[in-house]
């Protein structure tokens, strides 16, 4: 069994960005710019939107945070929007969600100038994803792309079984995982809460990617022999052996399913650190305009 | 074994559509129009138009048939595009595939105004139905969805495997059938060219939705008691027992298959006709401005 170690693949790919930001700046670019416009208060909202500040400043991109509160208008945050589209020094911009429910977040998200999208959420990047054209492809999936390839771990032919159809990514990862590439190319199966018997399909899967937030969904009898495990799920269970009171869970009972895989992604550790580093590749890729003129 | 009849289910949408026309007409609103480009003279593409046209006359659609020669450039096919989406009097048009290889199709498809795009094809829309979010949905498998709804099929739960992974068909037929809507929360595999053992998962599949263009691909031994086929292939197969020297072929051995099954479209007169009537179906959407204003 071989750990997928995603803090480690996230470090190193830090220090990939930081070079070539270096090599920007050295040859008289512009070092790419990265928005993050942050609504109210909510805990797990300020702990994301911080670490992409820290990270934007780790590998010399320049960040800036707009804050709102809670009660701002849908009129004003779509006018800053539209404002950052237009801003020529902005590369790329989020909004973080969850939004306040007087919010449509879908209107937001369309709003959002799909060249400067680089959570990949806009409905051109969804579909330009799923037919197979260059595209923002949002931060979950790409790093969990990004896993399987520095892991050089073989997806054609194999069969892909992903759980949850979530649009972040449930859906998007079947789109990839199909699409005829490397990684890709795999016969893909997604099963969701209407899937009757998880298991069978689980136990014929050679790549499982757990995405139902669920936590310890996925036991040691529905993983076949060699199986490679994603697990995407990140569930805060009350803890009492933890400072913060509560533990990141993941959707697979780790300690049951690992020794029978051939590789596996722990949490934390696993995806979740490569879906920032993924949102500053995007936001690279938008300051060279690499995807979109 | 019940036969999925598509030319009477589509005779039936026309009936419908021909209605709701009428009754706008009659309250003096303004007729949908659909508009479509052809270039050259490729015989299928010649078919298909015509056949378009004719159908607008059934249902009392305005049409326009727009007709350049193979050597039009590209720049001038996107002038007319633009002309079309300016053009208020045009509610929906489509530009018939393929095109001419000087002329970079998936250019022409995002020039079209995505509020017209009847086909279906514009990333907005893919990207949009990926979501779940209204929008044209493209005419094979909003003709599928359509049989599926009127013949009653349940498929909460079920497996669907589709065989295929086109951006016209197979993709789009995932994200459908694993939508949380009906037709749709299916448990759903897809399978192409790089699937081994393909006859492994259409033997668990309780519904197969065929999409290879690989005439006869699916035999008896391949399908579970009581399944259901929806069989996407037309090829045209050289025969000495049609005046026409060839015989429309599907991608399932349909004399084999048919016993065992509890439903089945056969080829033709299965799917192939409801292509057209989804997309005036499309069209009539576009004239009342049902999705998009």
């Amino acid at each position: 069994m071989e750990l997928i170690d995603g803090k480690a693949i996230s470090a190193q790919i830090k220090l990939e960005i930081a070079a070539e930001v270096k090599q920007i700046k050295a040859s008289g670019g512009k070092i790419p710019h990265l928005a993050a416009i942050l609504v109210g208060h909510d805990g797990g909202s300020e702990t994301y939107v911080a670490s992409k500040v820290k990270t934007c400043e780790e590998v010399g991109f320049k960040s800036s945070l707009i804050r709102y509160e809670n009660n701002v208008t849908e009129e004003e945050l779509l006018k800053k929007v539209i404002e950052l589209n237009n801003n020529p020094d902005v590369d790329g911009f989020i909004v973080q969600l969850p939004l306040p429910k007087h919010i449509s977040e879908q209107k937001v998200i369309e709003t959002i100038d799909y060249r400067k999208d680089v959570d990949g959420f806009h409905p051109i990047n969804v579909g330009r994803m799923s037919i197979g054209l260059p595209c923002f492809v949002s931060a979950t999936p790409a790093g969990i792309l990004e896993l399987l390839k520095r892991y050089n771990i073989e997806t054609s032919g194999k069969h892909c079984v992903i759980l949850g159809r979530s649009n972040i990514v449930g859906k998007p990862m079947a789109s990839l995982m199909m699409q005829k590439a490397y990684p890709g190319d795999s016969t893909v199966t997604v099963c969701h809460s209407r899937t009757k018997n998880i298991k069978e399909y689980c136990l014929q899967a050679d790549i499982i990617i757990a995405a139902l937030g669920s936590p310890e969904f996925v036991r040691a009898d529905m993983v076949k022999e060699g199986a490679i495990i994603i697990d995407v799920g990140t569930t805060r269970v009350p803890s009492d052996k933890t400072k913060s009171g509560f533990k990141l869970t993941g959707d697979v009972k780790f300690d049951e399913v690992a020794p029978k895989c051939s590789y596996i992604t722990p949490v934390p550790g696993g995806v979740g650190p490569m879906t920032i580093v993924s949102l500053m590749k995007n936001t690279l890729l938008a300051g060279k305009k690499a995807i979109y003129k």
